[in-house]
């Protein structure tokens, strides 16, 4: 059986400073990670694509580096999980969709080529849903993946898979994308952390409408400084992403104290708009009351999202019609019903739809920049609703009110992607029913390392809060 | 009689450093450029708003603060013409609109209150049509602005009014702004320089639709190391500008020295796609063969724009969509009918074409970026046709083949506009009829210091080619 002390619980951070005296070896580290993959992953169905051998040469190799005293690439010998909506040489990518079912890039795309020039070894392939559609992971090709709190709730989406391998130590680092919440809805049902980038801090593969900010790629850790340590690796220019620009990524991982006490942060518990469960506020509240005393000033206040479901829905289906409107007319018996439905939902709108989404977007933006120069943080709950069973796409009601869309559940996270603002999941113990509790933390714009450094001392100050510590699955349950 | 050596005719850069070495007063310089004004600008309509008042004060504060020492901001006592569609605290701005034609606005849009802040002087409005929609300078407010090589001619546009003044040397500097060329067209049909920058790096005012990279705000002046000076005074961050990012401002104004024969161009005459009149061409070829041995490789090489001029029509009507709409439905007696034109051709698209656009837009982005991984430079014509008669809107035919719309004659602009990477206008002599005749020269994205270098470089090399130096007008026959 596995145990909770195995070598692969242990945090990126203290893995690398490990590897790097010398203390553990890269092969050791991966064979701890595949033993807890092969324990757990048979209930979980995280990782759907392995190459073993490819790994272990990594491993390897990693290991023949620092022996050389060459490892000083931040991610050296740390196997990462690839969500398998990012193109993997040689490894199995099929973004969740039946057509890709047998489909081996013989490229990486662009995070995975800078995730590998960092050091990092591509140790698997983590779930998804078809395209990355919808906040549940699960699809045609691989099916369902459990939630390791309970394997019979989802892990939301679309970046589930990364969520779980993490909750359970599968592996120490994965990467994650957000269109809507992607990774933060799942880091926030795993008890994982997440960070959703200032559009352009990661830059992405081919996107069908690259000059879109909507979606963006972004590291997933157990912890801050794990996160802050894959960002510094993953983040940078790449000219094929218009957004992206040039950055100092290595000082991403260069954490400073922050002083909590100093800080005026907002807290809002639905962005003054979205659909969030009642127990869901009542635990927000209390969990909030029980760590808003470390601010200097915290105050309740909604940014202005009027209309921001519409702007969103709008111009996600542009961005699915550039993506996916081909496959829905060509080959719609192999597409799924979310992909299909906001195909469908975009061929409704015109231009003027399209304009008017645009012109909101930009207000939208600019009301939040206002007060984001007022508050150092604002502070929203990670999830607007607890996870739902297997077998649901989505929640089908919040508080009894009917949910418009597939994805309005996830408002409290897409009403933040229009802000253009960096967004950091944190865990914060765990709900009645013993499910994880998450928060986005909302920074300024291009200040992730500030934006992480306040994370990591809220962090560590919710240790020692009692039920907001980060909580920890039973894995002694989740063993085959 | 206005003399061609006035204090007003020497460089930005000489006169900046005149004033430092305080041989002259910036109100001596100011009072230069106001006698200029006032001889030329009844015949050319070029400065449609001015404050004399104003601009003395802020000249007689630049000569205190030079007095004191303190005369170190890049632009300080330097006169600055600024385009009617950017709002100037006091000074009338109109955006060439009867329904602002009283406006006087209570703020600076970014760029200004960015010229300010760098010591630059508001010394007045430069014209431009209705809501810079064409490329010719005309409007219902202030009328037709004449090309100072010939007042009968167009001066381009929509920054027509700022190449004006920099060609007649009423200011020694002004601001554009770029969509489809509307800083380079007025460069290349008044014998100026002008830089539209890559997306973002000079921060915009508050626009309909912030996400797009398609217009931007740019320098113009008569020489590249004005140019640079006037970048270095406007760019940088503006949170409100979600494309805008941190960057080394003062750096851009310092030019390296080039070695043309270390670089590799490209040279396109149509960039493929567009019409370009048969006396451009062969001028092109005449010219570009002057100097083409000047690198150590020039290759004839057209980048793919397969589909821009539909590509670039749909996204403009978005933006026009977004920023006008309402204005053509409830005050449709007070739009023109370049403004009309456009929202109604928007009207007909739907979000399918939008997508559509997006999408391929993304492609040309990404094919250029491949080709200037090859090449250190891509040169092509600044215009496709000759500056046409006052009273013409835009040239009817190109080569006797009838234009699609008012702006398809600008497609050797907006096909750039396209592939997201900065493009420096340089002037290179005067075509047969005495008119101007200028270059398009495209460098790497974020990367304009470089492109500003070599443009230096080449732009002194071009003095010493017969035929190819920077044509002045004749004053004299400007002068009421």
């Amino acid at each position: 059986m596995t145990q909770p002390n195995d070598l692969c619980d242990h945090s990126a951070v203290e893995l690398r400073a490990r590897m790097q005296r010398r203390e553990i070896s890269p092969v050791e580290l991966l064979d701890s990670c595949l033993a807890r993959i092969a324990a757990v992953n048979p209930t979980l169905n995280a990782v759907v694509a392995l190459d073993e051998a490819a790994a272990r040469a990594a491993a390897r190799a990693a290991e023949a580096a620092f022996r050389a005293g060459e490892g000083v690439r931040p991610l050296t010998g740390l196997p990462v999980g690839i969500k398998d909506l990012n193109e993997t040489k040689g490894l199995r990518t099929t973004f969740g969709s039946p057509l890709f079912a047998d489909f081996v890039p013989d490229f990486d795309d662009a995070p995975v080529a800078r995730l590998r020039a960092a050091g990092g070894i591509v140790a698997g392939k983590t779930n998804t849903p078809e395209f990355g559609a919808g906040a549940n992971t699960t699809n045609a090709v691989y099916g369902f993946t459990g939630n390791p709190f309970d394997p019979g709730k989802s892990c939301a989406g679309s970046s589930g898979g990364s969520a779980v391998v993490l909750a359970t130590s599968m592996l120490p680092l994965a990467n994650g994308s957000d269109l809507g919440g992607s990774l933060r809805t799942p880091a926030a049902f795993c008890g994982v952390a997440g960070l959703r980038p200032t559009p352009g801090l990661v830059a992405r593969g081919d996107t069908a409408v690259p000059t879109s900010p909507l979606s963006v790629e972004g590291p997933m850790g157990r912890n801050v400084a794990d996160l802050a340590l894959l960002l510094s690796g993953l983040a940078g220019e790449d000219a094929r992403d218009p957004l992206s620009r040039s950055i100092d990524a290595a000082g991403l991982a260069d954490l400073t104290p922050v002083d909590l006490g100093g800080l005026k942060v907002a807290i809002s518990e639905d962005l003054g708009f979205a659909p969030v469960d009642g127990a869901v506020r009542t635990l927000f509240r209390d969990r909030t009351g029980a760590f808003r005393h470390l601010f200097r000033e915290a105050q309740d206040r909604d940014p202005e999202m009027a209309e921001a479901d519409r702007t969103f829905e709008v111009l996600r289906a542009v961005g699915f019609l550039a993506a996916h409107l081909e496959k829905v007319e060509q080959t719609p018996d192999k597409v799924g019903p979310n992909v299909t439905a906001n195909v469908e939902l975009g061929l409704t709108y015109d231009a003027r739809d399209v304009a008017w989404a645009s012109r909101r977007h930009g207000e939208i933006y600019r009301d939040f920049c206002r007060l984001m120069q007022e508050v150092d943080l604002l502070i929203v709950p990670g999830a607007s609703a607890k996870p739902f069973p297997k077998g649901q796409n989505h929640p089908s009601e919040i508080d009894g009110k009917p949910l418009e869309t597939y994805i309005h559940w996830v408002a409290i996270a897409y009403g933040l992607t229009l802000t253009g603002h960096p967004v950091l999941c944190l865990p914060c113990g765990l709900d009645e029913d013993g499910m994880p509790f998450g928060l986005q933390l909302v920074g300024r714009r291009w200040d992730e390392r500030r934006l992480l450094s306040i994370g990591a001392a809220l962090e560590a100050a919710l240790q020692q809060i009692p039920g907001c510590a980060r909580p920890l699955p039973d894995l002694a349950r989740l063993t085959a």
